[in-house]
């Protein structure tokens, strides 16, 4: 369990943007947005969502944890394929709505679930006015579906 | 007015994650988180949101759009500062409720609507039990008060 509590955000506009405490605005879903780059090269790895059990998680372990959406559960980030976050720093943004972490990715660096060093591999284009995907080229750096398939 | 519109997601996840049609996923909000770095050397600027209009105008225009939630509009980003974003790249992610913008900022090279470069310049840290901010010494790189002042 989680120890940390976070203070509701101030009504003033300039402390919520000046000020130096931390506080959350979560959505009405209870959540933030959470932005994830490797701290060694910036690249984007994942976007995803905390709940304020996720963040105070994150903050006091030095390891990433989310809310999964989908699981309605929290989710501690690499449990099943070892690829953990470590937290090398986090910030926040102007109205604290969304939290930016820089990562180092441990297991096999990887940290899309299709195995995949990023969740973001497919460019978005025009071609005869449809929008298509083009791979990035990036491969698989493990076999998601045997590693996630021990632990269904 | 846009043109482009996007085809719904597939009941397939491997369609969805591997595919080469783009299916933005929307939310119950109708929108699509939109995380927004520096082409250059890849800082992040900010996090966004899009709906499929600004997607379509997105794409159609190379110039970033969005959808304000606090003003429940459509924002044509840089409109008001000049701190226009051109596109150089977007990519989305596995599952396809989320974009990376790479993009280009003009004007000032500044973002974030308190004048500085990202909206990212605080860190979270713990001291005391207490979860606090530290600047980055990132400073405002325009008059943001006066800037916006004109245009209110």
């Amino acid at each position: 369990m989680s120890v940390l509590t976070f203070d509701p955000a101030p009504a003033d506009k300039k402390a919520l943007e000046e000020g130096t405490v931390f506080t959350p605005r979560f959505d009405a879903g209870g959540l933030v947005t959470a932005v994830v780059t490797d701290a060694a090269d910036g690249k984007v790895l994942m976007v995803a969502h905390m709940n304020d059990e996720a963040l105070a998680l994150t903050l006091e372990t030095g390891v990433a944890h989310y809310w999964s959406r989908s699981r309605k559960a929290l989710w501690k980030k690499g449990e099943t394929s070892g690829n953990v976050q470590r937290v090398v720093e986090m910030l926040t943004d102007c109205d604290q709505d969304a939290v930016w972490l820089r990562v180092n990715v441990l297991g096999h660096d990887a940290t899309c679930h299709t195995g995949r060093r990023s969740c973001f591999y497919r460019t978005v284009g025009i071609g005869n006015g449809k929008v298509t995907l083009a791979g990035d080229g990036s491969e698989p750096l493990f076999d998601a579906d045997e590693t996630y398939r021990k632990h269904s």
